[in-house]
């Protein structure tokens, strides 16, 4: 059974700072948590209620085969743990260490970098477009939204744990290390040239910014390419701006 | 001032059933008043608490100069009506017979039908989408989330009132209207043909359905397009997944 002190630590996870103190966070849900164990993410432990044991057996054999620890959690303590309605009687605490000591050098591969993005259902879908199309690297500003905070989470479906480096740094380290190494940097603008004219063969990196105000200044100082407006709604999401964007790069054939 | 049988009635639009009966809706925010007005919808009334009409000068002009009706709002009433904690101490009473009424046979261009998509945020952005692309005809089966509750209205961003037609119909109705009138017909599908290589020259209806489920059976009997994977994770966000094919159907220069 869970102690006081356990449920007490895994309800201090939905502040940032002790993610980063302790290096974990947590995965609420059936599909999350089998996706992190198909992925071999570092999981230190799986709760699940005993409603949520018997309907979801496939996964619980799955836990048992991969020697993972489990136990069982009564449905109030589980609540008082949660962010959602929909965590379907199943929480895991995983290892997140291998995320946060990743840096801007491990990436030699086409990346993309979000600037002040702030939503984290956007952030998530985002991360879910980047795995679509294969993007192993992601960059995050440091005013960018945590991306191992519980919704992020959530809206990735798994997505996180097919990256190779989720990696959060300040704007000017961003460009140096991207000059260094020579990527093509294209920085999504409402003034740029059109996506679907512009062919990139070599490494690129590909820069987001907000809906309200785009990407930082020092960001729009390389080649900014735009998806074209036909009708008169002021901007479109950022998440579906990532996938048109990807597309135009990657599904060339 | 506003009266307590008229908080009363706000507050019941919350339900579909009173949406319908009396052919209005709420909108939330300075922004989508400001859009609203902007695109001439039907407004009945205008809602401000004092402190949002002190940093709202602008559109209080606009409102005033447009002789629409306007009342100041205690923001404990408000907080009672809305549904979000971002209101910015506005809120619209605007009459939405227009498109309640709208039929099928309205409609003579490209147009979006979603299929089950049960999710207001998710389709508030669809809706963002086409209306980026200028695509203003969109039509719901029944099973799909209402465009008119609070939460659709705010993630759509005024993208409501720049379409034509949003026609709410069955599956079988939606057929045979496409088949008279010489649709293109696309369904989106995971085994469906690579959207980079369709090029449609005429009109089109593109048919997107549930991330969980897909479109119905009877919709996936015609030309199926796909989003090619290129990575590891299930599914693409279905607005997202509407942001590239419309980029791929419209945006050929």
């Amino acid at each position: 059974m869970i102690s006081k002190n356990k449920i007490k630590f895994l309800r201090s996870l939905k502040l940032k700072k002790y993610r980063e103190e302790y290096h974990v966070t947590l995965l609420e849900g059936i599909r999350l948590i089998d996706e992190s164990i198909n992925c071999n993410i570092a999981i230190q432990n799986i709760w699940m209620t005993a409603d949520s044991i018997e309907s979801n057996s496939i996964l619980v054999n799955k836990i048992k085969s991969k020697n993972i620890t489990f136990d069982i959690i009564e449905i109030d303590d589980l609540k008082s743990i949660s962010d959602t309605q929909n965590s379907q009687g199943a929480i895991a605490e995983i290892n997140i260490k291998k995320y946060l000591d990743s840096k801007l050098d491990n990436i030699n591969t086409n990346v993309v970098i979000l600037d002040n993005i702030s939503d984290p259902g956007n952030l998530g879908t985002i991360f879910r477009t980047c795995s679509w199309y294969n993007v192993r690297n992601i960059i995050l500003s440091s005013n960018t939204v945590d991306p191992f905070n519980f919704k992020s989470l959530r809206s990735g479906m798994g997505a996180h744990f097919y990256f190779d480096s989720i990696v959060i740094s300040d704007n000017k380290s961003i460009i140096d290390f991207l000059l260094q190494n020579d990527f093509n940097i294209l920085c999504s603008n409402l003034k740029g040239d059109n996506i679907a004219n512009v062919a990139i063969k070599n490494k690129w990196a590909l820069i987001l910014g907000s809906e309200a105000h785009g990407a930082s200044t020092e960001f729009n100082k390389y080649h900014k390419i735009s998806i074209p407006k036909f009708g008169n709604i002021e901007s479109l999401n950022v998440s579906v701006a990532c996938g048109i964007i990807l597309e135009r790069l990657i599904n060339n054939d």
